[in-house]
């Protein structure tokens, strides 16, 4: 979020600004907070924690009927040479924060190692500070595991187009300077720069819950029951520190975040005190503002559906966020990825610079609820032109969904239309568009024959070849597939999402 | 939308620009449409249509293997006293608003009857044209049916502030003036006035369906089952012209909007040509913007839910739409609607400046699933500071509604503390928010304890007497609550959503 909160005070307060100390704590809550103290042992048998002053002094102990852990995680170091180096810093904390804002200067360069969330978020921020910022990433795109590939590539398109320079599918080997880092070296070669942020993911706390001999689970992180007790069930355990379920396909999952912590540290809370609460998993829902856009996704993505074992539909759709006609809309785009055998929505990735987030919380309110794509399809979202068009983004793409699991609508994603133009492939890749939308922009290599046009045009195309059709967003691609199927045509598919979504770099009028 | 839209061509066009004109239809969709023809009567017996060109002219019959009834609504026009004058007109149809764009002269006044969604839209557009507006509502408040009367408040005073005279529980009886309406006569007196909407709803276009025997239903619209098939199998409806059923409660309803009829026209369609598709019912989903105020609902309201026989708990809640130090964060107030037997979401209504379109979303697709606000609490939304907060408004207001469903949290409407103030009920008004929050703005009649020296100061409070706490936004209200109760008060409730859903006037600095 760049420099958009001026005081860091702010991120400790309530909405009414009340900052919450130990003395509000205390006054408020009639709750004790022991500042700049660790527990460092937790004594099961006779329910005791021994804790240590962080700035020395003796250790004391504390009895408990009931011991929640909420330690957290940490930012993951990797073991590599000169990672200790001054000028490395990891982002977690407000101190963090704080040091990275000191640390960002003007015209200087940044690296940031690693293009997940946090990267991207503070490769922004550096960015608006005047940075010039290379972001390294060891995968193939950005936002690995939130966003399959093409969406990714949107974003990455996006992130580009603001100056900041992304390396994927780039190995960090080492670090190197004197008496201050001055190079990332990478198996691309070396990165100059006077700053690296190390955003490679975050790792549970567990010391102290291993230690005592709770259960760790399979993720590294503490396994918990849904009421979010441990193996020990005197102690829970809540937040970043503590395993979750994935409600789409219960497997156990990490997933530290905010907004799952404050959940759970309500469950952890009740059920201590004596109620009972459950906490039955999360989607892995994740949303990041980088710039001008908005990317996210909830559920499966289209790779982790696949991994799951689902056999997979998908749909790409873009369309504006609200009536075409209302001066605010923006694009956005979105994948949607369900369950080809049952019909059941299994995740939603969106991208653009439209409103996203309310496309996504709806998606992981029917993904909670296991809904088809049918039943997705007729949800009475709000509609007003303000705020959306008539068939929402999200109904629009269910519905090109249901069209594909009907076996009307046959699509090719634009990763596959690329490797088929890469490899030389012998099809016809048809843009149904206007005129002047093909002069403005274009793919290289596609043959222009308007929609309006199509039904006259029908001789001059081969019957014996594949054809792939395609317009802004894929309403006309689709339409063209189906007057060349009644034509007889039987080798047609459009591409998904169309122009829009097409994330390999286009003609134009200045660059053709 | 005001003048939003400059060119009324782009209401009629697909989203990259095409008109959808009747060559457009033939061309592209391989669609004849007949423009300017009516259809007055079908054969059903021999499956006919009897088609008259309004330009005059012979009539001529076409055949159908079936069809579509999509014949709208029209404005109900009132049967009162000088209705026909000319500069009283109803806004429907393209040609309406072109007309009132026309007549829309600044500086002049401007009547709007009714204050549903269209006479609030219009209201503003007039406004933001630079005309004097009026609107008058027979019901006593704005948006009846769609909002409870607290929530509608805060809509209201928000119109007002921006100029617009709202007159409430005011009946119109007739219309006067020589040559062109002068006046609007009302219960309340003589609206001055140089233009008249009439606004006061839309009544389905049945006549057709009625003389060729088809049902009409008990809400005036025709009868269709879940395929939207008429009594007659070979004739289907959908639209405004057509029931559809209340997902809620399973009534039928008669639901005219957009979106809805974008989607059952799609299962006409599908099923006309031999497809099965169903259409199971609306929430009575609705949004609008109203000048820099968005307000909606979906489901239920607590009027509502009360009349179908419901057990009703609900919850008023303020908050900013994102992470409350982001500086594009605007307050919302939610209200939920639950059946307290259950534990089930019936309906939410959402107003304020900030996001209300992705909260009535997320509950619209809660409520389709029959969701209990227990699962809306832990839905996976998406969370960064740009788009919400660690806790989403719905789900803090889900949480409280748990905790009143649990009986842990005992709330108060404002409308009961409104009432209990005007007939001077014997009770302790407790404002326990800052003193200088208590400065800037407070309720008359309130006294101030700020919350962190509630405990100190328990003696000044009287045991004997009914204690209503609040603050802001009632989470340190609710704290207060329970601090008194852990002091043995028991007599105690705090005002649900605090002073930010007051919508009764405050007292200011300078208004003291």
């Amino acid at each position: 979020m760049a420099d958009t909160v001026k005081d860091e005070k702010e991120l400790m307060s309530t909405p009414v600004g009340v900052v919450r100390d130990p003395a509000f704590f205390r006054k408020v809550k009639g709750v004790e907070v022991l500042t700049e103290t660790e527990a460092v042992a937790i004594d099961r048998q006779n329910r005791k924690v021994t804790l240590q002053n962080t700035a020395g002094g003796d250790s004391s102990v504390i009895e408990y009927d009931a011991l929640i852990l909420a330690t957290g995680s940490s930012p993951v170091i990797p073991p590599l040479e000169g990672c200790a180096l001054p000028g490395i810093i990891t982002v977690k904390s407000i101190e963090d924060a704080i040091l990275l804002k000191e640390q960002a200067v003007s015209g200087n360069l940044a690296c940031v190692v690693g293009a997940g969330l946090i990267g991207l978020e503070t490769a922004e921020a550096l960015a608006e500070r005047g940075m010039q910022v290379t972001v390294v990433e060891l995968c193939n795109q950005v936002l690995p595991g939130i966003l399959d590939d093409e969406m990714a590539n949107l974003l990455e398109q996006h992130i580009k187009s603001k100056g900041i320079k992304v390396m994927t599918s780039c190995r960090v080997t080492g670090f190197a300077g004197t008496g201050r880092v001055e190079q990332v070296i990478t198996d691309q070669g070396e990165v100059s720069t006077d700053l690296v942020v190390l955003a490679i993911g975050a790792r549970p706390n567990v010391d102290l819950a291993r230690v005592a001999g709770l259960a760790i689970g399979e993720t590294g992180a503490i396994a918990v029951d849904d009421r979010l007790r441990t193996s020990d069930p005197a102690i829970y355990a809540c937040g970043d520190c503590c395993e979750t379920v994935n409600l789409v396909t219960g497997a156990p999952l990490n997933a530290p975040l905010g907004s799952t912590a404050n959940k759970q540290g309500r469950v952890a809370g009740i059920n201590a005190t004596g109620g009972d609460a459950t906490f039955a998993g999360v989607l892995g829902t994740a949303i990041l503002k980088a710039f001008d856009f908005n990317a996210g996704k909830t559920g499966l993505t289209e790779v982790a559906a696949r991994a799951a074992g689902y056999t997979v539909e998908t749909v790409l759709s873009a369309s504006p966020d609200r009536a075409h006609f209302y001066p605010a809309a923006q694009p956005i785009a979105l994948k949607l990825v369900a369950d080809a055998t049952t019909g059941r929505l299994l995740g939603l990735q969106a991208v653009g610079p439209g409103a996203v987030d309310k496309r996504l919380d709806a998606a992981a309110t029917a993904i909670t609820f296991r809904a088809t794509v049918e039943q997705v399809s007729h949800l009475d979202l709000a509609y007003a032109p303000p705020f959306s068009a008539a068939m929402d983004n999200l109904i629009v793409a269910a519905d090109i969904l249901k069209n594909k699991l009907a076996g009307h609508a046959r699509g090719i994603s634009p990763r596959q239309v690329k490797r088929m133009l890469d490899e030389g492939d012998d099809f016809v890749l048809l843009d149904v568009r206007s005129p002047a939308e093909h002069a403005a922009m274009r793919l290289a290599g596609a043959n222009l024959v308007p929609l309006g046009a199509l039904r006259e045009k029908l001789d001059s195309l081969p019957r014996d070849k594949e054809i792939v059709t395609f317009c802004k967003i894929s309403l006309r691609g689709y339409e063209a597939q189906k007057i060349l199927n009644a034509a007889g045509f039987s080798r047609v598919r459009f591409m998904d999402g169309g122009i829009l979504t097409w994330p390999y770099g286009v003609e134009t009028e200045h660059n053709a």
